[in-house]
């Protein structure tokens, strides 16, 4: 903002908390939350231009909103997630996220860095222009994810640097996803860490390291990582944030861990603790909410609600050094909640920068960004594929991905596939099915095929361009014609998910953008997702989110077994490992 | 620190964390406290270079610390300080206070700032280059504290962007004192404001506002201030905190609020609260401690120890944004202290970035910092004065300041003085003394002459350079020739402190570096403060911090009533009022 349009903003502020000016908005009546003392105070909240300006009785405003019997948040802030698991460009998330109270987030766009590199990212938030919703970047630092991923893009340290350098709203580096070669001291690692100091202020550095225990973790921080969202148990929660590790509480729509890790919070109390919910898909966030949802559901779980709310707002922003966010107090951002129910966090109304923007769980008003450029279309290019390419040589036992509802890590399982013609087959009966991985970047027809328990599918085939981390197509199928059927399909329509039985597509989300985003509204998104879901359903599917659950078996720095274009990857050993045993 | 120095250090230090190689120093058999979960946990610490590298069982190291019996702190941090209240240079002051286990200081060199401005600023700095102790800036922001006061420099809105963008230790703008005027809106306090812009990050502005409520405290945070260090009572400080100010409990040597304020955290915790000084004597520093002396006072007041140790090292490590600071964790500084009982604080050992630099209360090694420039020498120009200068012609009742004990507010009082020859005088019998400043950095003369009350002298007279905020002469005394005498004497020094009786100086201690700081080793300091203030209790002064009290007197930003070089200011309304009422 230039000095003059600052210090205008500044003068008339000033003069709104001290009543010589009246306010652009009031709200009335209501009981504010303190968020830095667990309070709740009797207050009106005077807004002026973006900020709020004061806390006090008798404020008076052009605008007035009667707040009585509510309770008035901060807005939410999402210190972590991939905004493309939800299928949806920023001004469509923010349709569905602002009435649930969601008013910051703080985004890796890896997946659209695997796709197109940092230029990717910066077209993104170039659609987020005019959007209310404040999108702050933490740099993909992993891409590829390793080495035996084939992603679309590269993005190097000295490229995350410039980035950092340039980007007002880049905070600092995402996930070191690669945390073995992190704490092994790994140069190209290093350089990333390194990159990290081109940001404003010191290093910023996210974290993910599931299960990451001992000297290796301790490796790990000594490197200047500082958060983690992979913790599945109370003893890892635990200490990881001994050693001083900022706690990300996980609850997206494939993996939820606050269940397991809410006693931390029943324990030692909130701090260097937040949620965040990763990933989710678009129906979830329609139906269930977002960070809302997460912090209800920890108040179900025991958790005080000043303490669910506090790592919802206050603290994620502390965590990002987002000053002017997530409180209601004076000089803060004016994103504002006021909820009927602090046990229950539903807004009545959502305030962003001091616009109303969502109404009794609706968005208000015409939210929309600009359209991505024509450039992130067309990325899906793969070879015309039929049965015989998803054919196994497999004479005995073979390696099984075991994949568990609500989990991103996998199990390594032994079986021994049926046989036909020499080739390995899927067995609906016993829960086996083939899974394939084909790259799509570079159209090189490279791919890599194995087997598969936990998706229950009895018929047909499930194909998806949203893929860990290269986002290549990850299919998984028990009839060979229909896997071939929906890769050929996901060309066609420029990528995204679809399922098939015999032969035709029963159930389908178009992402055209990328591979990744839709360029759809929300709920036709989320209507599509739910279609397919019961279509994939209808095919015997068991999981509750098949396609999220799937879209991580091609991700190679997550345990136990995983697959890529080239092959079974042991996710510990970090190694290419062969089919039969 | 370059791209290789910090690339190889970075690889050392996560070789040390996986245990590949010895660290540098390792604590073995103590219990480390988490700051983060407020625990104690059974740990070695691995120290590589300047880092802590791990933590945990097992690791080993060129040098061992046996820990067994102690309990590891991180070091402590002030988050308010005025050094120059120390009187000492900065290697001086490291000596001082590396034995209670600080390791970090954020100074508002305010005092200095008066005198030479932001180049005075500079020199200071520069002196504490190779000193064993972080000392970060907050940028003087009111220079001169109001237009009632005439210092020896003025700092500018663009001077403060200048230097915030130049010096990598300055975080941000020291306490905006004129919070009138900040709250008003006034153009000069919203210049500076917008002059934080200029600093590392979003604006980080401390406050100064005691008593400060309601509508003018919500306009002085809409304004982006975020602490305030000049809470007297429950009332006002749970009300900052509610609105989100830092809470910074001050206990120092004049002004000692931790016992007031201690309700605040037994009833909401810690968040958002930390303990400072702001002024210190030497002797109290080396008598009582600094903030190990404050976190023990306040588990003395029922605080639980961990309370009070976040409140010492994780918080205003927060506050300050010093993300390397406040923990004994992987990744942190290796900032260590040693106790052997958590409720006392008192260091058996510290260590300063891995370095010992203290054991059982002594520095360690030869510590010290470059002197500083001869310009800083010679600042004190008044012209030779007598007896006759003190005069003061008053018929009937005059305003008197009022003193209290530990307190740096006054109250205004009303006497009426004896009289001889048609000139008010001094009367013992009833603690009315004469008050006068005098301008000292031009030589003009100009000076301000009045009553107080509260110092109980019965002979003699008492006179600082160390006056806030312009660091006039201030002179305190009940016989007007020794008055003369004392400002004289300060002349010939260079400045500092001095106690006179019947003509002759009966104790002093000079402070050649611009009026405000010795050359002289801390030890030599404190005694002579010592002998000074045992000198002052022979002239029957009753207050137990005399000169401390008295470099308040001229401060023209706090209540109630004060006098500068111009006269009387009454601190409420500001303006300059008449001695007679």
């Amino acid at each position: 903002m230039a000095g003059e349009e600052f210090r205008s903003g500044l003068r008339r502020r000033l003069a709104v908390a001290r009543g010589d000016e009246p306010a652009d908005l009031v709200l009335k009546g209501g009981r504010v939350a303190s968020v830095f003392t667990g309070e709740l105070l009797e207050a009106d909240v005077a807004v002026s231009g973006q900020h709020v300006a004061g806390l006090g009785p008798g404020y008076e405003g052009r605008e007035t909103f009667d707040a009585r019997g509510l309770t008035i948040l901060p807005g939410c802030l999402e210190g972590h997630m991939h905004l493309e698991s939800t299928k949806l460009m920023p001004d469509q998330f923010a349709r569905a996220v602002l009435p649930h109270g969601t008013t910051t987030v703080v985004i890796d766009p890896h997946e659209i860095a695997n796709v197109f590199g940092l230029d990717g990212v910066r077209a993104l938030l170039a659609t987020a222009e005019g959007v209310p919703i404040d999108i702050f970047v933490m740099v993909s630092s992993c891409v590829p994810a390793s080495e035996f991923e084939s992603s679309g893009a590269t993005v190097t340290a000295e490229e995350i640097a410039g980035f950092l350098r340039e980007e007002p709203r880049a905070l600092g580096i995402a996930e070191m996803m690669n945390y073995p070669a992190v704490a092994a001291g790994d140069e190209d690692s290093l350089a990333k860490i390194e990159a990290a100091r081109a940001g404003k202020g010191p290093p910023h550095i996210d974290g993910h390291s599931p299960g990451l225990t001992g000297r290796d973790l301790n490796a790990y921080l000594a490197a200047g990582v500082r958060s983690d969202h992979e913790c599945t148990t109370y003893e890892e929660v635990l200490e990881k944030r001994r050693l001083g590790m900022w706690i990300m509480i996980r609850e997206g729509s494939a993996a939820r861990n606050l269940e397991a890790l809410i006693p931390l919070v029943l324990q030692h109390g909130p701090r260097n603790t937040m949620v965040c919910t990763d990933d989710m898909e678009p129906d979830d966030l329609l139906a269930e909410g977002h960070i809302d949802a997460v912090m209800r559901k920890a108040v179900r779980l025991g958790c005080p609600p000043h303490d669910a709310l506090v790592m919802g707002t206050l603290f994620p922003a502390r965590y990002h050094r987002l000053h002017e966010y997530g409180a209601v107090a004076p000089g803060y951002l004016a994103d504002i909640v006021a909820v009927p129910d602090l046990e229950d966090f539903r807004p009545a109304a959502v305030w962003k920068r001091g616009r109303l923007v969502a109404s009794h769980g609706e968005a208000v008003g015409d939210i929309r960004g600009p359209a991505a450029p024509d450039w992130m279309r067309g990325s899906v290019r793969v070879p015309e594929l039929s049965a015989a390419d998803f054919a196994v040589r497999a004479n005995g036992r073979v390696r099984v991905i075991g994949v568990e509802s609500g989990q991103i890590v996998t199990r390594v399982l032994m079986d021994e596939p049926p046989r036909r013609d020499g080739g390995a087959l899927a067995d609906p009966a016993r829960d086996l099915a083939k899974i394939a991985v084909v790259e799509r970047h570079r159209g090189t027809g490279r791919m890599g095929v194995g087997f598969v328990r936990g998706f229950g599918l009895q018929r047909g085939a499930l194909a998806s361009t949203y893929a860990h981390d290269a986002h290549n197509v990850v299919v998984v199928g028990v009839d060979d014609a229909d896997m071939a059927t929906t890769v050929n399909r996901l060309a066609e329509t420029g990528g995204g998910q679809v399922a098939v039985s015999a032969g035709s597509v029963v159930g389908e989300v178009p992402c055209p953008i990328g591979g990744l985003l839709s360029d759809r509204p929300v709920e036709e998104v989320a209507s599509a997702v739910a279609h397919m879901h019961e279509a994939v359903r209808d095919l015997g599917g068991t999981l509750q989110s098949p396609f999220m659950a799937m879209s991580f078996l091609a991700l190679s720095v997550i345990p136990e077994l995983k697959i890529t274009d080239r092959g079974l990857v042991d996710t510990v050993r970090f190694e290419l490992v062969p089919l039969e045993v």
